[in-house]
């Protein structure tokens, strides 16, 4: 009986769909653990991380997938097709895996102009050659006009997971640094600006990019000393820091003065009063790392060229002391030196950012 | 110049899409051929296969995606989320290879009913859990109200192929029998009664299912003597059979009297004016096997539940003499004794039927 009374806790409330369940903050969370987990179960999609980790003949193979339902199709510095390939190519080297292959397929709206499609094609064909991975196959089904939004794009991709290397929450030990591979808030406030319903001219591009160059130096430098890897999309730095504390149940500290943010971007988020913890990156990534092999890890990442801005924002505290158990939280010293609790995404500040 | 020339006759020219370029016929392949390929080339990609068939650190992997936007959601005997499973399963099976793991994005509209999103979740889990294939990751979007139509899914899977079993077009001999697992048409004409637009009622079911376990005891059977196989979903037996004939170069003779059609299947396609070789099918597949492995491939499939009404249906002609080259085509002999030459799918008679 009190087990039904859980279930009925944990069950997942909501009578509808709203596009906060797609935002990547807590309505998209409460949606994956209620409603999905419970009926997919199994232990590999319990882990909830960004690739699946899965055996395939004796071998380790990490593999993943993402919808792009971006708005515009195209945006300062990408576009739904380079995002297409990048996101999930990041997925799989936050996950510490070699990307090697992508599956795309494309739901077309009746009507599209061949154009926008030839477009997209474009940029995902010159992402993946930048990336140096191929697009091995796919699909195509086109929808009534009206009934989906251009073009809607998911990729999948598999990888080779770097040998010696286990990223997981759990892995975390106080005082390991987090290290954050650049600034943040370009990807959401391009893509917001690019909709043009705001009144707010800014010279800013998209960070859209494959980080695996990045990852690829850091993981040869430091191996097992890398803990744990996310690239802060949806939801943003705050949202994937807040899973930190979640899964860990420790106490995570970053310190806001050490966090790089444009100014074009911090002057948006002004003006627009969000917080750009919460603000969706691209072409970023944050790792969790020894604290001894924090100055080594942040040196390998600089030597790469775009990695130059890579900083460490804070560390990894104690386990969290809540009434209801140990549960860590993310905290934020502001530049006065109070402290503040920063949550993770709550509603839907920021739809179809990707 | 005459370089120039070439790609301009092969280049795409409708100006917009239509629903005819998801309907999996002709305007479907140039629209992969001509659009797509020619952007993404790469060796693999260019197969054109149901499966990427890639090296993983020297092992062979097979990786297969498609995005289901079936309309409605549920129907007789199948819904969005089964068909999803057995789609992507049934690619992989199709390609020689035994499925080991699926992904599955969920593209949902603001709006949509919870219960709706539990249903197509209930089905995957269920279709997942019969053909013993898991679920292991992926990735929820959610689009304003009036931008996708309540539910979209893809799936991608990962299988391993069988070993010793290579399976292409090009590898077919004349004389080598073509077999079919079971009746046609019923997916289709269920899908389009279920959406109530014409005043016909009949007792049919989708046949949505996983034909692994035929597959498998196919391959066990026969191995390397079977040569080529294809799932015939959008564009029916008869776009399967043309790809065929253009892949090998060989004409492929079949014999309307052999093709199994339920009386009800048979009907609508009268009333509607329907071929039922275009007809789409969602657990069926077509194989070709070496002439003297035939009746053992038969009987193989047979044993199996559910593969009883399996057959053979035609042959693999010789190479094809269009004055243009060697070019097969496809044949079908008619009750009467006569032939016909039976195309591929022009337009698009039944969209959204997966």
């Amino acid at each position: 009986m009190a087990g039904a009374d859980t279930e009925s806790e944990n069950s997942f409330k909501d009578r509808q769909i709203e596009l906060a369940h797609g935002a990547g903050g807590k309505a998209s969370r409460r949606l994956v653990e209620r409603l999905i987990l419970p009926k997919l179960a199994n232990p590999i999609l319990s882990r909830l991380s960004d690739s699946a980790i899965i055996d395939f003949g004796g071998r380790p193979l990490a593999f993943t997938t993402d919808s792009f339902v971006v708005k515009p199709l195209e945006f300062p510095g990408g576009s739904i097709g380079s995002l297409a390939v990048n996101g999930t190519v990041n997925d799989l080297a936050v996950s510490g895996s070699r990307p090697v292959a992508l599956l795309a397929t494309l739901i077309l709206e009746a009507g599209t102009s061949t154009d926008v499609v030839a477009q997209a094609l474009d940029a995902m064909a010159k992402a993946s050659a930048k990336a140096g991975v191929p697009v091995v196959g796919g699909d195509t089904k086109v929808v009534e006009h009206g009934k989906a939004d251009g073009v809607y794009i998911t990729t999948s991709g598999i990888g080779e997971p770097v040998s010696g290397v286990f990223l997981e929450g759990k892995s975390v030990c106080p005082g390991d640094k987090i290290i954050l591979s650049g600034p943040v808030g370009d990807h959401g406030i391009t893509v917001l600006l690019a909709r043009g319903e705001l009144d707010i001219e800014a010279d800013l591009q998209s960070d859209s990019r494959s980080v695996w160059p990045f990852v690829e130096a850091l993981l040869n430098t430091c191996g097992s000393d890398v803990r744990w890897m996310r690239d802060p999309t949806r939801g943003g730095v705050a949202t994937s820091l807040n899973e930190l504390a979640e899964d860990s149940g420790r106490d995570i500290v970053i310190e806001d003065r050490l966090i790089p943010v444009r100014d074009t971007v911090r002057g948006a988020c002004e003006v627009l009063g969000l917080d750009v913890l919460h603000v969706a990156n691209e072409g970023q990534f944050l790792a969790v790392v020894a604290a001894e092999a924090a100055d080594k890890a942040l040196a390998a990442i600089r030597r790469i060229s775009g990695g130059e801005e890579a900083v460490i924002i804070g560390a990894v505290g104690d386990v969290g002391a809540e009434a209801t158990g140990s549960r860590g939280r993310l905290t934020a010293i502001t530049p006065y030196g109070s402290s503040r609790i920063v949550d993770m995404l709550v509603g839907d500040q920021l739809p179809r950012i990707c």
